[in-house]
């Protein structure tokens, strides 16, 4: 397996697959990354074109593990040097990613991805073999997947012991501007107008600690994600806003704050109930499996073992 | 030492000032309640006035731990059978309970405490002797407040192990509002705003899962906090819906979400390296030694070994 990129997910991902006994190799931009890694006895390499002709040759997964901005001239990359490599991705937004892909004229080798995991920090010292332990990896199952692809990028979600949660794009990146990218704006806001009151730092404690951890996280990587994800974040960020000038008038007209905290805590109970029962009767390559499996993911269920295939192009 | 009320809160300063070696009982409404921490071992008992006519003998230090509807009772109780008892307490807004100390006439027997702590759980079995370890805990520092009092408080609060932070109730009231009440407030409108996508509870994590803790908490004792505060609570929310709503126009208009992001980074970042000097100078009862003590809390200052005092009425 190859994987592009060793910032906080991928050096992760790159531990991960070593410890699953996974042949696996790197690229990283920087030669001090790379460098890093390879201290940390990691096979890692800043030459790009040498590193993808080593994937062509072992015919590798090829895991693209770049922020945003650089995604364009890697598949580019891609497309002359291992064309006919598998791909797939662990960033934060899909539709995106896939148009680039599509353009790219690589959407036939590509199986999007995203695991659910990562701290505050960034680059390869952060990275953590188990950072993927028990977390939600998504594997999309648009319409294009291939059966062999899908399989191959939900073994190595399996090998780094995450549960496969399958997903179409679109719905995807709706579900992740609600959980991720919306919290990432109002742990900013909230960071920023406790600031603004002279008492508020030397008071904080667990809810504001809670309530501002991701405002923690790199502005780059913050307006990466929820700028590329800017036509799912906003319906939810307009909701946000309007439960909370709708608490503001009850709070100002009769001093309640009722309608909100009662339907919060009650969504926070159902989160807090919500089951994930375990797919088991899906075959990859099946007729119809790409809409079971959605349907299956948008009800909580979860892949936990490798799921058998019809080893066909579906 | 008297608690009454042996919930989350009182519960773990019954604990911890029992762990500290002081004599300490407490009182609890429910029979359920106070059986609960005698079958633990403590000493607490469901009739009140049996409660405070022990303390008014024994001149304890009385902490009401109750909360907000049920304290004009308890202050009324207070007047009847322990009047000369000094008093402080543990609830979260301190304005509001100044004013039901003062109409009840027990102004000049009152230091406001608020300790900095908590979980997300409720009840005599959430409770823990070392909840407040490390905590700030507010005591106040408002014109009225006797230095006799003020000592026993402040020894209080360092024998269950937490950093005192002297402030005004007016500043400890609003710096509440922006670290306490209004991430209570975010985090019910997170929930409520996944809660309507179908596929985000299957991918929630961290992110999700921090933005909500508070979510968790009992929706009466949300909206006691809150409205008690509401003074306070309406102008920093009123911001955190002007940052929202910004951050909302520059990303439809132009994909951004720049200014939010860094400035909410940047807040962070000064919150996490935001210092904490011991007070050491300052003498209790010495002149101006309550506005000394506001402006050094108001700095990050915080008491970690009791402060000498002069014994008068200052």
């Amino acid at each position: 397996m190859c994987v592009l990129g060793l910032g906080l997910i991928g050096g992760s991902l790159l531990r991960a697959a070593e410890a699953a006994g996974r042949d696996a190799f790197g690229y990283n931009r920087s030669v001090e990354g790379a460098q890093a890694a390879r201290f940390d006895g990691f096979d890692a390499n800043e030459d790009l074109d040498q590193v993808l002709g080593r994937a062509a040759d072992s015919e590798a997964l090829i895991v693209l593990a770049v922020p945003m901005p650089a995604l364009p001239i890697m598949l580019d990359h891609i497309r002359t040097m291992a064309p006919r490599c598998a791909v797939t991705d662990v960033i934060s937004v899909k539709d995106a990613v896939l148009q680039q892909v599509t353009t790219c004229g690589l959407l036939d080798n590509y199986v999007g991805g995203h695991p659910m995991a990562g701290t505050a920090h960034s680059g390869w010292a952060a990275g953590d073999a188990r950072m993927f332990t028990g977390a939600p990896w998504v594997v999309s199952v648009d319409d294009h997947v291939r059966p062999d692809i899908w399989t191959d990028v939900m073994d190595l979600a399996l090998d780094c012991h995450a549960v496969v949660v399958p997903a179409r794009s679109d719905e995807h990146d709706a579900a992740a501007a609600a959980i991720s990218h919306l919290p990432h704006l109002l742990a900013e806001a909230l960071s920023v107008t406790a600031g603004e009151i002279p008492l508020a730092y030397a008071l904080a404690a667990g809810s504001f600690r809670d309530g501002t951890r991701v405002a923690g996280t790199s502005p780059d990587l913050v307006r990466a994600m929820c700028e590329a994800n800017s036509a799912d974040l906003l319906p939810v960020l307009d909701r946000a806003i309007e439960l909370l000038g709708s608490a503001r008038t009850t709070l100002a007209d009769r001093a309640s704050v009722a309608e909100l905290v009662e339907t919060g805590h009650a969504a926070r109970m159902r989160y807090e109930s919500f089951s994930r029962p375990e797919i088991l009767a899906t075959v990859i390559g099946a007729e119809n499996w790409r809409e079971e499996l959605a349907a299956a993911g948008r009800a909580g269920g979860v892949i936990r073992s490798a799921l058998p295939s019809r080893d066909s192009r579906g």
